[in-house]
């Protein structure tokens, strides 16, 4: 830690939670991270049991979160909002602007060493397990999402490199990457293609020294290129010569904007250049870049053809940080919307007068208003949990396959391809309707753009279309994930569902026994409709994808109650050991979100089981001419 | 229809069906407007039956739908992307901007004589009935809703001075209106108050001449002043000297812009001034402007505290008016989507190879595809039906009070009362879901603003939001219609969906009849759900809005199936008389897409059923102070 420490300026130092607690600005929801991380995942023993590289004690993990807190609190939330408005901006192919304060404050994010947190001593990193960096990530990204995307999208280069570079690639490219001097991007989309990477066309040709010229041109390349760094390296897939069509002739190579030295100093421009940004809905502060490869010069990662292989190797990483993007949205719509409800008076509350010094009630007394308040805290607090079940899972494997137990690891690595698609897809979707909500809560001043409820509503609109669209996650679950292993997947989770219902929750006498009844009940159900689709789909394929959507979403809120299950069960406890005056709320509080998901979310499984059990036929029917006789026949 | 005729210019003559179908631009949809017309709705029989000043016969009908649909194709649509992006510019307090080619399109609307369509001749207007106008007005919001704005709020202040104001006024100001060469706004909105308007403080200071000075600032008035026409007239709630607190004690005024004589000459200005217009995330083709009145003169329209009063006899027409903004943003994101669709490729289709010619099939042929374009199509023309059966209520309705039939006309009202929340909270709801899976249609192009996708998205959201948002739709419909009218509504509703369920239907043997079963069953689950809530709000009036909006959401799903089923009816009627080769696919396409509805749409009130019958206290029991220990306590 000491890295960490020696680097964070006197400004990160902690503020006080009172002062925290005044404004409608962002702040980091620390009592609900360290209830989750402390009691409810029990990260302390997880962290003991990984025998990480650096030992990370409850200590490390209070200064890392209170830290990021600050960080996110004084330094990147308020640079949000001036980011949407001014964007960035192309200046020529190798100048893209990003907006005011970005430099600065990314400038202080690498010299706090955060961009190494997770990665190995040996690069320089500051060797903490990854869990912590996606715990602090959350944070950064409701702060300032677009902020987070510059070393996000670093983080999935980095990754491939380390996972499948030569050590000579490793040596020259890791450390300025882990050190935050330079940033990595992954170039895979073209314009005819995104999900369908088998129609990638960028050539790779080789050279006589052993590298090769890559020409094509990519697109959506977010963070493809800015000011905060000198130099920008890309992983870009791309076709060898004769190499077979489809998905098994793709490479995968290392680009970078300027050639380095053998000194480590970024020199000479290489042939790749920025042609356009793209003007979005959303994500303004950070750029979306289509680049043009011209006979750049570049290094193969890996093995040749092997490249969409190699890209797949962290595509859980990077779906779990889209999830976090959902989470984060809602979090932030969640305060954003409370603060409103507070304040806002309008009529009076329907079970009598509660500020009578007021001509109206604030409107946090509407249930109707509740609703969409309790919608948004159950998200995002259950999202947050889903996110850190999935990361200690990650940790875990990491260490095993350092230790060199494969099959252990790919156990793992099967239960978060299994919980990848549902996290991704779920809550992103989630992340959406609590952003809508955050907006529905203003009434008419959620549109207006003061009021920042409709930036996260633009913002998190991307999670369900990038790192594969919430239709690809449903496919991949239940076509790749649970058919194509003949539903072990789903066995073994539901397996741990019927085990969380333990015989003591399934009779006690508080509300702990009607909602372990209720997820036993919707866990069977989730068994018994896979098996159903399983059955159909051996006489028909398109039962699969005609049932996919609805089967992610309805695993989805199973999961969710899950999630507040556990969170119940330990609120539960605290307040049966006797907590503190205040904390006695936070406590009753999770009881109730607890009950609000199992009463009211949950029961949105009925409307996804119903379209579970439909007919192929009512999709598939229709002629394709027939979709419409006014227009675009 | 002289005056209509002689105005519409030759650029104006309708186009050929095959030249619309070749690009992915609007395109009016005209086929199912007609078949709803006059298959489903029948509107020949309800025009020759109403006796209306003007005979509108199908020679009318048609001659009004294609010069409507040339209009918007040719003028309107090419104008709405280029709103977007330029916005509207405030010069000064009495100059705003509107977009590039606004100022000769509304000039076009205006002398083809497009805003007195539906008004007296005696004002100037074509006297056709006020249907036809929404029937026309779903085009225009589809293909430039900004543009609809300007004229659409004008009928607004138009219908209220035709309903209360004094002769003099009227002489005076609606031949100006109803010709477009004024508009008009609704100035209800201020800073503290936007549902809750017993909270309004502009004030009204009595002149000796009998007039007002009116002083107060008014918020969110929507085209409140910009360069189309010479003068805006304003009808601005505001209080009286003495009068009472609250509702009871607001007055509506007429105020213009712009001083007019007695000759019906604009001239000088009147202490009306725009001090800003809003940034907002969609609709910026039209100017949302903050308004200071300062000792304006003003002309009391009505009687002395019956402002609200006065201002809620259009409500329903406002209300129906928004719903049209959600079925033409439907509308608008099914086509956008269905060409993609066909265009972009990716993988194979799971029957089977489509298109060997190509790398990869169109995505159409993905059924998770296809549950988003059917989703859209099915709110788009159910929608469209929902509305045609309301505005067929409002003719008539208009008719029996211009004959002083006030019983038939009341008893229509209240229908109307009825219908008009589900089809404002359920469509616009409706439209956003449609909105943003135009945008996962399309993947990651969705998020770029040339693909047009997200624009529907971001202008359509505000629909859920003014004429007051989903949650007060939902509380109007449980409340205030329902309620307080001991269930008469919906038990006459539900007679009339019961009717609807005949014993030939129930006993046929196509689709139908299992179709009719779910309608009579849901039909049944919905009236008795009101039973349980009436019961349980009898001890506690929170059953009432802790229920209300799925109640809404309920009722929505079981009208928009009902419309379904009607248009099913219709298109197996057609098909059992044979029909031509290509309108064989135009019927089995409604009744394939009826079979979605009731498959996958319908099945949505499972969820709400749970939201209804699920207690109060799982809402209502957090104590205010416990929604959050991290921030904006």
């Amino acid at each position: 830690m000491r890295l960490l420490t020696a680097r964070l300026p006197r400004a990160l130092a902690p503020v006080g939670a009172a002062a925290r607690r005044l404004s409608r600005a962002y702040h980091a929801p620390v009592r609900d991270m360290r209830f989750q991380l402390y009691t409810v995942h029990d990260f302390e023993k997880h962290y003991a049991s990984l025998g990480n590289e650096v030992p990370c004690d409850k200590d490390t993990m209070d200064m890392v979160i209170d830290a990021s807190a600050t960080l996110c609190e004084s330094e990147l939330a308020p640079l949000n909002m001036g980011a949407d408005k001014e964007g960035c901006t192309w200046i020529d192919p190798h100048t893209i602007k990003t907006p005011k304060g970005f430099k600065e404050a990314y400038n202080l994010y690498k010299e706090s060493g955060w961009q190494g947190l997770s990665y190995s001593e040996a690069w320089g990193g500051q060797g903490l397990p990854s869990s912590l960096a996606l715990v602090q990530s959350e944070m950064i990204a409701a702060a300032n999402w677009t902020f987070l995307m510059f070393p996000g999208l670093s983080k999935g280069a980095i990754n491939t490199i380390i996972a499948h570079a030569t050590d000579e690639l490793q040596k020259k490219y890791l450390p300025p990457l882990v050190s935050g001097e330079f940033t990595g991007t992954m170039c895979l989309t073209e314009p005819q293609c995104g999900s369908d990477l088998g129609q990638v066309t960028t050539k790779a040709e080789p050279n006589p020294d052993g590298s090769y010229r890559i020409s094509g041109t990519k697109i959506f390349i977010s963070c493809g290129d800015h000011d905060l760094t000198e130099n920008v390296i890309h992983c870009v897939l791309a076709r060898l010569p004769g190499a077979p069509a489809g998905t098994k002739g793709i490479s995968l190579f290392l680009v970078p904007k300027r050639k380095v030295g053998d000194d480590g100093v970024s020199g000479e421009l290489n042939g790749v250049g920025v042609s356009r940004i793209e003007d979005k809905m959303g994500c303004h502060g950070s750029p979306t870049c289509q680049i043009e490869f011209e006979e750049a010069q570049g290094w193969l990662i890996g093995t040749e053809n092997r490249g969409l292989n190699h890209m797949f190797t962290f595509i859980n990483t990077s779906r779990l940080g889209t999830a976090v993007q959902g989470v984060a949205a809602a979090e932030l719509a969640f305060q954003n919307s409370l603060w409103y409800t507070k304040e806002r008076r309008s009529m009076r509350a329907l079970s009598g007068t509660k500020d009578p010094d007021h001509v109206a009630d604030p409107i946090i007394w509407h249930p109707s208003v509740r609703t969409m308040l309790l919608t948004q805290k159950a998200i995002a607090e259950g999202g947050r949990s889903m996110l850190y079940e999935c990361v200690k899972l990650a940790d875990t494997m990491t260490v095993m396959q350092q230790k060199g137990d494969e099959k252990g690891a790919h156990a793992i690595d099967e239960r978060l391809g299994f919980l990848t698609p549902i996290l991704k897809g779920f809550l992103t979707e989630a992340g959406k309707e609590a952003a809508d909500l955050g907006i529905q809560v203003y009434g008419g001043h959620g549109y207006i753009k003061d009021n920042k409820a409709e930036q996260v509503y633009r913002d998190v609109r991307i999670a369900a279309l990038w790192e594969g669209t919430t239709q690809i996650q449903a496919l991949d679950l239940l076509g790749r994930k649970i058919m194509l292993q003949k539903l072990k997947p789903i066995n073994e989770h539901c397996r741990g569902l019927y085990s969380q219902c333990t015989p003591h929750l399934l009779s006690s006498n508080s509300g702990l026994r009607k909602h372990a009844w209720s997820l036993l009940m919707h866990t069977a159900e989730w068994q018994m409709l896979t098996y159903r689709i399983a059955a159909r789909a051996a006489t028909n394929r398109e039962w699969i994808s005609s049932t996919s959507v609805d089967y992610l979403m309805f695993g989805g809120y199973v999961t969710l109650a899950s999630h507040w299950l556990r969170m119940e069960v330990a609120a539960v406890d605290a307040l049966s050991k006797g907590s503190k005056d205040e904390e006695d709320g936070f406590y009753k509080a999770k009881i109730q979100t607890s009950d609000f998901v199992f009463e009211r979310l949950l029961p949105r499984t009925r409307a996804h089981k119903a379209g579970i059990l439909a007919p192929v036929s009512s999709l598939m029917d229709m002629a394709v001419d027939d979709f419409s006789f006014d227009h675009a026949r």
